[in-house]
């Protein structure tokens, strides 16, 4: 049974009361404030602060005077959890009179598109992970060798790198195409230049909500403590680029040059209807990896391209469910060794690709590397991204009574710098 | 000819006047604060400060009361090169008058046992290179095929790779050795447990001294702006859980554990005199990559292990010299992609291997990968870091008038918690 505000929610919006994402938004004429959003609405929590909806909570003037959320999340997860229920409450019907709704609406209330929403988190450290199976194995049968596609170690550990935090943007920016040293097939030697196998990689990433120090492993049963919530995540990624650098030491120039975060980070709690049971490991992991119960979610992805000023069209249609490793053993492995993590460190899933051609994640992928071009809603065909297109990443939770969403993770590609 | 103090500074101190490196002291009674070194005296700039020095660089209060370097050098070149002058003229015999030297021993100097020196900065973004040749050359040999050690993209990329900020630590810390997953060859699954092949990495680092936005790549002839100055850099490493993790994405578990820095940041305006030309790059480089003139540096590096209670004994002397790939090169390639850079960031050089076998920056090399055990001054052998051994890398540069050091990065390896 869905909650039901004195704002107005359609249907099909990612954001019913039951929501209460967090983000930062640059409010007109205050600046940067932590906001949550409920349909079309944006709610500046600073406001609601100096109201004093959140007096019980004891007085924190600052708090949601900021730029990120990190200090905010660092308070902890009871005081987030309240910060949530407070906004419920405060939000239903017969939950403000009348005559509050009104000052609410003066001093706290904005349309969207009144707000631009900004980079929600300083990320300490940001790490990608590599965990969906059919992602993996469309990758070896590819790059390395279709019978043995995936390499010994994928089914024991989850296996992830370290990324850049600098470059690590909020949706609706735009970015150069990257130049870089590339090594055509057909060369002796490399050349530079322009990607011209510019991707993007359709993934989601979880904030860390709880510090540890040095030499602390996290044990995989109290991994979900320390998981504040989830965002979507566009890994933009140039093929070309990785392809000549990334051995022995992983990708760097071919990834480091942008990263897209959706601005809502949607706390996990929110989540919480629609976890699922992930995939059958098989053979079973080590003891530090084993968790039982539904450690996957039911998130429904998509990816769209929209060429300029044409329709936008999906290419894709994924969902986090069918990710082999679950974020709990991302992070149970991320630490076991003593690696200390955090509040607002950034831990991305690796592109999600389905089992299905329609659901690959990547236009790697889709395109089957170059082989396969994808027509577009104007009839144009890709094979990877080109100048002046738009990819949107999409992201919602769904069933019969509730539909909890990310909004979107969307940014330009423009003509790389001469 | 070398400038004199009315500070004693013994012949073989890495701190003459010259110097004037930057770290953060925690100064008895006030808490974290900039300081500098001159001899075995470290001196508060705070104080300095406080005392007037600084005035005429325009009064900023909190600039020297903090627990990080970033903001100082944030305000830029001709800022810090100023007050390292300021320091050098105030400290020379004849700068401050006797009564004021009374004073400035009251306020502002301590014997450098008194001040435990931190970490001294906030590391957005670690970067590892791979640019010894010596060492990417052994470790083909050992680990791949000895008859093509370098892959094909070395020595037209300086080959590097993204680690972890969270887990850089200041020298004189312990670490626990790292658990995690190995897969011994005589295993046909992997096993959990605590590294066997501990080892450190010989490495420097650069600090990033002037941020770029994102988009706009650092021109080769422009680097040197962008570079503030020098650390020590031990990156410890668990081999045997690198081997395992390492493909396809690269190092992770087995480097993000710990890495440790050397306290004190010294200038590149220190080292100048130290400039020396570089190997010769055959086959030439890209454009981007090319620069001319003298952009090595004659810097002498050696790596002691100490057993506990026992002697130090010197394992390794190695000099940054033999770098194939200069700083320069490294950023220019680092930013060619639009990636962009923050004060503070790290960029460490990677192994830093010389020609013979007594100047391999590891003991993985040392040892050749454990078939060749180091005797040390116990009489007791190491083919990598057993427990409770202290590792330390010792820097400086030297010619006939002046040396100008690093000081050490010491870090003692406990066992591994269980």
């Amino acid at each position: 049974m869905r909650l039901k505000s004195f704002i107005e929610v359609d249907e099909n919006s990612d954001f019913p009361l039951e929501n209460i994402p967090f983000g930062i938004g640059d409010i007109p004429g205050s600046g940067p404030r932590i906001c949550t959003r409920i349909g079309d609405t944006v709610i500046d929590l600073n406001a609601l602060s100096r109201m004093g909806y959140f007096d019980n909570l004891g007085r924190d003037e600052a708090i949601f005077e900021s730029s990120t959320l990190n200090a905010f999340i660092a308070k902890g997860r009871p005081f987030t959890c309240r910060v949530r229920s407070i906004i419920m409450e405060s939000f239903m019907v017969g939950g403000a009179a009348e005559t509050e709704q009104v000052i609410l609406r003066e001093m706290a209330l904005y349309h969207f598109e009144q707000v631009k929403m900004l980079m929600p988190l300083h990320i300490g450290d940001y790490t990608d992970f590599y965990s969906s199976i059919e992602h993996a194995t469309n990758v070896g049968k590819m790059l390395r060798d279709p019978e043995n596609a995936l390499l010994p170690n994928w089914k024991h550990i989850p296996v992830g790198y370290h990324g850049r935090a600098s470059s690590i943007i909020a949706s609706g920016a735009s970015v150069h195409r990257p130049q870089g040293q590339t090594k055509p097939a057909d060369k002796t030697s490399p050349v530079f230049g322009p990607s011209a196998q510019l991707d993007f990689e359709l993934e989601t990433a979880f904030v860390i909500g709880k510090e540890t120090s040095l030499g602390h492993p996290v044990p995989i049963t109290s991994t979900d403590e320390y998981i504040f919530g989830m965002l979507l995540f566009n890994d933009l990624s140039a093929r070309d680029i990785q392809s000549w650098e990334y051995v022995p030491l992983g990708p760097f120039l071919s990834k480091n040059f942008a990263s897209v975060v959706s601005p809502w980070v949607v706390t996990i709690e929110a989540l919480q209807p629609f976890r699922v049971q992930g995939p059958v490991q098989e053979p079973e992991v080590l003891p530090y990896l084993r968790i039982a119960g539904k450690n996957n979610y039911d998130l429904n992805l998509e990816v769209l391209i929209q060429p300029e000023g044409k329709q936008e069209i999906v290419v894709c249609q994924s969902n986090f469910k069918y990710m082999y490793w679950s974020m709990n053993q991302q992070l149970a492995h991320h630490t076991v060794n003593g690696c200390n993590i955090r509040v607002g460190d950034l831990y991305a899933s690796g592109t999600i690709s389905g089992p299905e051609p329609g659901s690959y994640g990547s236009m790697l992928e889709l395109s089957w590397k170059g082989t396969q071009p994808i027509e577009l809603s104007d009839g144009s065909k890709r094979t990877f991204i080109q100048d002046n297109d738009t990819v949107i990443i999409r992201g919602y939770c769904k069933n019969e009574n509730l539909r909890i969403g990310f909004g979107e993770a969307r940014v330009t590609i423009l003509p790389a710098i001469s």
